[in-house]
Formats: C-alpha cells, sequence, structure tokens
C-alpha cells in the first residue's frame, strides 16, 4: 500500500475476503513522509494484522527517475503524450512484488493485491497486465513446491474514474490517501498523479476529500 | 557477486566481452561481513568501473530462512535429501535481479550475469534455469520499450567440479571468495556451501585456497 487511493481501494476489495497484511515500501521518492504517514493510517483503517515497512535506500543511488533524483524535475502531467514519463522509476514494481512474495511465503499469505492501473494511467510498462501475469509464472517456479501464492490486479483494467466509484462504493478512506509526487502538505494538482486523481474525481463527479494548491478542471481536457 | 566462487567465475567469463559494473546485497545473512569484503577484492580485481553495494535489511525482518534468522541454526550438509534445505531465503534472487534491472536501465547496461547454479547445488527453486528465462520476460516486458537487457547464467548447467575448471582457466581468483554460511574466519566446512565447495575442489582434484575449520572427504560421498 503505497498510500495513494489506488492501493486504497485495492485493500478495501482485498479486506471483503482476506486478513489483510500490509507492506509499504518508500524508495527516496520526494513525498516518502507523507505516503509513510498514509499507510499508517491506512493499515490502521483496514485493521492490519501484521505490517511491513521498507525503505529500499538504493534507489536514490540508482536514479534514472524524477521521483527520486532532485536533480531532475517532475514534470507538469501531459496525459495525452504517448512515451513513458520521467517519474518512471526503473522496474519499480519487480522490487514491491518481490517483497511481498518474500514475506507472503515466509507468512504463507496466499494472495498479494496490488493496485496496478494500466489503460488510464501513465504508461509505466510496469503496470500492463501482460507484466503481472510473468510475475505470477516467475511465483510459481521460483518458490517452495508447496508455495501457492498469486498476484492480484483487481483495478488494473479499471477507468480512474471507475476506481473511485469502486471506493466510493466499499466506503474506501480517500481521506486518508496522498497521490501527489510533488508536495506533502497540500498536493500540487499540476504533476502526472495529481492529473489523473483529480480528472478521475471530477468524471466520477464527487469531490476528492484531500486539500489541492490548485484543481484545475480535468475533466474536459481529457476526451 | 556474492563473493562466493560461483559468482567469481562468472564475473571471470563477463569480463572476457564486457565492462563489469559490480552490484553487491546485504540481507542479513550470518556472514555478511565477510561476504562484502570478498565483494570488495573482487570488484577491484576485475576492475569494476561502476560499483553499487545494497542492504536489503528487510529480509531479517521477513525471517523465513536459517541464514537471516538466527533462532534457526544452519543446518549441515545433506547433499542427498531433494527437500528445499532451511538455508533458503524466500524469493532471494528476484531482489537481486530487480535491483540489477533497475540498475542496469538506469545506466545502460546490457546483460546481467549472475552465477547461479541448478543441477549440481543446494535446490532452491530460484535456482533453476526456467525461473531466469521467465525473468528475462519480465525484463523485457516491465522496462521501457528502448531498454534491452538480458540475464545471463553462464553456469547453470555446470558441474560444481566444473565451475572450479572452468575458474582456474580463466584465473579466477578463488583466494578473495567465501562460501561458507555459518563462519567468517575459516570456514566451517560442514554447511550445505562449504560441503558443495570442498566437493568440488576435491573432485577437481585441487586444493581450495581459502582457510577451512575442517575439511571432510566430501568426494567420495557423492557418487
Amino acid at each position: 500500500m503505497s498510500g495513494g487511493m489506488d492501493s486504497c481501494v485495492a485493500a478495501a476489495i482485498a479486506e471483503r475476503e482476506f486478513e489483510i497484511a500490509a507492506l509499504h515500501a518508500g524508495y527516496g521518492q520526494r513525498t516518502e513522509t507523507r505516503e509513510l504517514e498514509c499507510f499508517e493510517a491506512l493499515a490502521d483503517h483496514f485493521k492490519a494484522t501484521a505490517r511491513l515497512t521498507v525503505h529500499l535506500d538504493y534507489f536514490t543511488q540508482i536514479g534514472g527517475s524524477s521521483l527520486t533524483d532532485t536533480r531532475m524535475p517532475v514534470g507538469e502531467a501531459d496525459l495525452a503524450n504517448p512515451n513513458v514519463p520521467n517519474t518512471y522509476v526503473p522496474f519499480r514494481n519487480a522490487h514491491f512484488l518481490s517483497i511481498a512474495t518474500s514475506w507472503a511465503e515466509a507468512i504463507r499469505a496466499s494472495k498479494i493485491f496490488i493496485g496496478a492501473v494500466w489503460e488510464d494511467s501513465s504508461g509505466y510498462p510496469d503496470c500492463r497486465p501482460a507484466y503481472y501475469d510473468i510475475f505470477n509464472t516467475l511465483i510459481r517456479v521460483g518458490t517452495r513446491p508447496e508455495t501457492h501464492i498469486t498476484v492480484e490486479t483487481p483495478l488494473i483494467h479499471l477507468k480512474k474514474r471507475d476506481i473511485v466509484k469502486r471506493g466510493l462504493e466499499l466506503h474506501a478512506p480517500f481521506h486518508l490517501t496522498w497521490s501527489c509526487y510533488r508536495a506533502t502538505d497540500a498536493a500540487c494538482g499540476v504533476c502526472d498523479s495529481c492529473a489523473l486523481r483529480l480528472k478521475a474525481f471530477q468524471e466520477a463527479g464527487v469531490d476528492d476529500p484531500i486539500p489541492y494548491q490548485t484543481r484545475p478542471e480535468y475533466a474536459q481536457l481529457s476526451n
């Protein structure tokens, strides 16, 4: 659970069937402190019976992303641009899934829920559906014969507005989440992540409960 | 490069064709300090033009292995036992490969060499050849379209004795390596890793240059 809206809704879906062990990874991203606070609040909300917080400091050594290299500016949203944005952290989700798999194998958990979104998101290659199919094969081959763990991606084909709607149905605590890539007090409203989030709430016809420095009207821009 | 004999020979193979960027991961294993010293010596030997050392402290939180949980004893070698030994660290190699892939993508490296050994080793599920084929697919799907990285496993089908012979041909600096799971001054000689190593040197008909507390005769036991 990053502390963002997608992992919050994924957790709300998971808790209908499963006891939750909550995993959070900081990786030197700009908004790490705020995301960790949100994670703790969400883990409390979802009554997580175990939680694991890890700090992948080496991502700042590796660099290659504006999220972890403060010399690279986080660009403003350009949702029509088909290229991978500079906020892409090289191969990041494999780290999260590997930690989740190791932990799941050690505590005998059966499912790993992740709030990855493909079609209606930033175009990060490690969010595409085929990636998770392959990872499930990797888990099957790379763990003990008696281990049976699968990664679940309940949001991967949803539009962001439908994630908001699904979250509202499930009473997901959106007020406890954070998505902005840049700021930690009031969300900037204009980075890629804010743009996707504000557009989603606007298209769903509801107010986003978190504070923003500015709330551009994204819905009309994005037909 | 763990600092062990296999990654040393893998590096000796890689350096014939490539400039080396050397990656080492500590993960709270018992012999971490000694392995790190060996890594640094090997990176010097192979004239690595970049090096990255990471500490995956969360493995001690995750547990589930005698290598990272000091309450679980590291067993003595039982090379005939077909079960996964308790030194298996859940899904460990996926962490190493994920870090290597992220770093490779950031520095534009093209190959990841890993000294994994399957048939003639401990039976860890994340050392089998299919695992690396799947990981290569994961990299292809999960990185930028312009990124082309493959994992190379030059030792995976070799017998351990043939890894020793290959290393000798390539003048691999075995004296700079460490394999023991238990001790850091003189290798114990009886853990799984020592047993595989001593047996390999004995079958290759050469002396292992590192110090041992005891050197059982493994070659005769293992036909």
